[in-house]
């Protein structure tokens, strides 16, 4: 696995069971995953001799992240190595252009969107052209951005020229009105065997994933089979290898439209560690591995999950006492990270038949790990 | 943790989401442990300078294996290396003698027993004692037995050689007329916090554990903590820190005896990785860093653990992609060793509401993987 982070960590973690012999590509022998990997190389992903001699000694390649070079992955298929997912398919995770191209070429329904060259052409998609719908506007990175960063709500032509000062292609979205977010998260394999986890509302807050509620509550079964289809026509379509994570939002009448795609185990399957039968890594991990996929149902009616963040205190040991006391059925997951405040250093989950209780337990656990509350 | 297993690579495993950073000692690189985490030190435990050297880096040590000497133990102690379980607890889970007398002290029931000469004494012991049940009668060495190795059934004087060649103190034991063999699991922080799991049923095969039922089928609930209170008080009353498996005996009148007593992650335990909120990996851990024990509950009626042994197919491989697409809720516990024939390589287990059903998967799987059956 290339990238040393959460996932890379959760992905070994995951294997251990499985019997599999994980390499590791680590930017520092410090970096998450890397602390606990026994076979770890560190060097840079972006360097395409490290990147082959790291490969030399695997048996098939996948990520952490989407950052690898789309033409050093087509080196090393070159090189008879198996990429997964390949570059054909996660271009469609690293370029939000290529991306919206492709979906609404599908028929996928989208937010409405083009890619825009300049504050004044920002205006002309928000005011003057047809089925224009106004400011507020997204502007978008086409590449690199996250969590987040990368991203600009725009409420007028003046506030447009931020996203164009790195020289980098900007998408231009609709802000979508949406009732909330959600996430249909789907695992395919070389030979096509697919499975679809039950869909999940994801919470965001400041543009970072807050909360995850499985199953998504109220959605309607028609809805949420339909969103299930949808995440696993473009991973067919796109020809995803591993875990596809398509985030959507709900409007206020019900139909949903494709936000994002990650096309690696993501924050939105978190839950599944302890919610499913089967885990997003251990199944991500299955698909790379061409192996049959395990089953990707629910272990429980409810199951949260809430992101740690780092607060203004470095040491969490206290609170992480607190927690695992107050808690005994909490479910705590690490990631060995120094803390910073609003960095990712862990999650939580819960699980249980009632969705309020079950809830404030990862809530509170998360706000007191943070430093938010102390009682 | 010294010893480089099976449970040492499980207990990494739990040990990632609890953000531990894992030392290993390990005997060889190629150990079960050892190909997965990351510090490891390769090394003899029974060497006290490398035990030393090894534990200076360690906030506190643990054990994979009984088998490292007492007085290694104390040195580490007197280092100010907290050693958990300390030697105190640990020398009743390495020598039978010293256990037996103990247990009978504090009026736990065990089998009749006594420490034995010659041959000739094991007669006196079965025959001509008062209270003599006769042959046949157990022999065991009071040091470095497991999964039936050092443990001989003697139906006569005459058979009873072998166990005094070694030159090692012999237990004899009455062989107890069991209807079932059974394990109370418990977990003992250093403060006193303890948590039992439920008691499970071990069908042993050859002296070598086979299938775990979880939790027994049809223990009355009064036994079934009254198994509980036992492994509690032997926990307490001998200051074990971490898990404790108590094995024993269930008699037609119900009632229990024990058989044996190991301090670690046991195979009688295993089934909690999948079958119980916390399982005896991370409350081990837990134990052993003085953090608040995890829920042992159950999370399902029935969860059924099988050992895979090898078989004479050194390539699992074939029979890993049937199990793996037969049952997709199958959970697959790989050691990473060579196949031998009849070495533990892995386990599996499954979980559910229907106990036959359950109990069926889980046997499928281990006789496919082992080659005993091929459909």
């Amino acid at each position: 696995m290339v990238g040393g982070g959460q996932l890379a960590r959760m992905t070994h973690e995951a294997g251990i069971p499985l019997g599999i012999r994980f390499r590791l590509l680590s930017d520092t022998p410090q970096d998450s995953a890397a602390q606990v990997v026994q076979d770890v190389r560190v060097g840079d992903y972006r360097d395409l001799a490290t990147l082959r001699d790291f490969a030399r000694r695997c048996d098939v390649i996948t990520f952490d992240h989407e950052h690898v070079p789309v033409e050093h992955l087509r080196a090393l298929e070159a090189d008879g190595i198996p990429v997964r997912p390949g570059p054909d398919a996660l271009v469609h995770a690293q370029d939000k252009g290529v991306m919206r191209a492709r979906l609404t070429a599908l028929g996928i329904p989208c937010p409405r969107h083009r890619i825009v060259s300049d504050p004044a052409d920002v205006r002309a998609f928000a005011e003057d052209e047809p089925g224009a719908t106004g400011f507020p506007v997204v502007l978008k990175t086409v590449r690199g951005g996250y969590d987040g960063k990368g991203v600009w709500v725009v409420d007028s032509e003046a506030e447009a020229a931020e996203p164009f000062r790195a020289g980098v292609p900007v998408l231009a979205e609709e802000k979508v009105p949406f009732t909330r977010e959600l996430a249909a998260n789907v695992v395919r394999s070389p030979h096509g065997q697919a499975v679809a986890y039950p869909v999940v509302e994801s919470v965001q807050v400041g543009g970072v994933c807050d909360t995850v509620i499985a199953p998504a509550p109220g959605l309607d079964p028609e809805s949420a089979s339909q969103a299930q289809h949808l995440a696993l026509t473009i991973a067919h379509e796109l020809g995803v290898v591993g875990h596809l994570a398509v985030e959507l939002f709900e409007t206020a009448d019900g139909s949903v439209l494709v936000n994002e795609l990650a096309m690696r185990p993501h924050n939105s399957g978190h839950w599944t560690q302890d919610g499913a039968v089967t885990s997003q890594f251990a199944n991500h991990l299955r698909a790379v591995l061409d192996l049959p996929l395990g089953d990707p149902r629910p272990r429980a009616p409810w199951t949260v999950m809430a992101n740690v963040l780092g607060g203004d205190f470095p040491d969490m040991y206290q609170g992480y006492l607190h927690c695992l006391a107050r808690d005994p059925a909490l479910r705590v997951h690490m990631y060995g990270k120094d803390v910073k405040p609003g960095r990712k250093v862990g999650h939580v989950t819960t699980y249980g038949t009632d969705l309020a209780q079950v809830r404030e337990r990862a809530r509170h656990a998360a706000d007191y790990l943070r430093g938010t509350i102390t009682e």
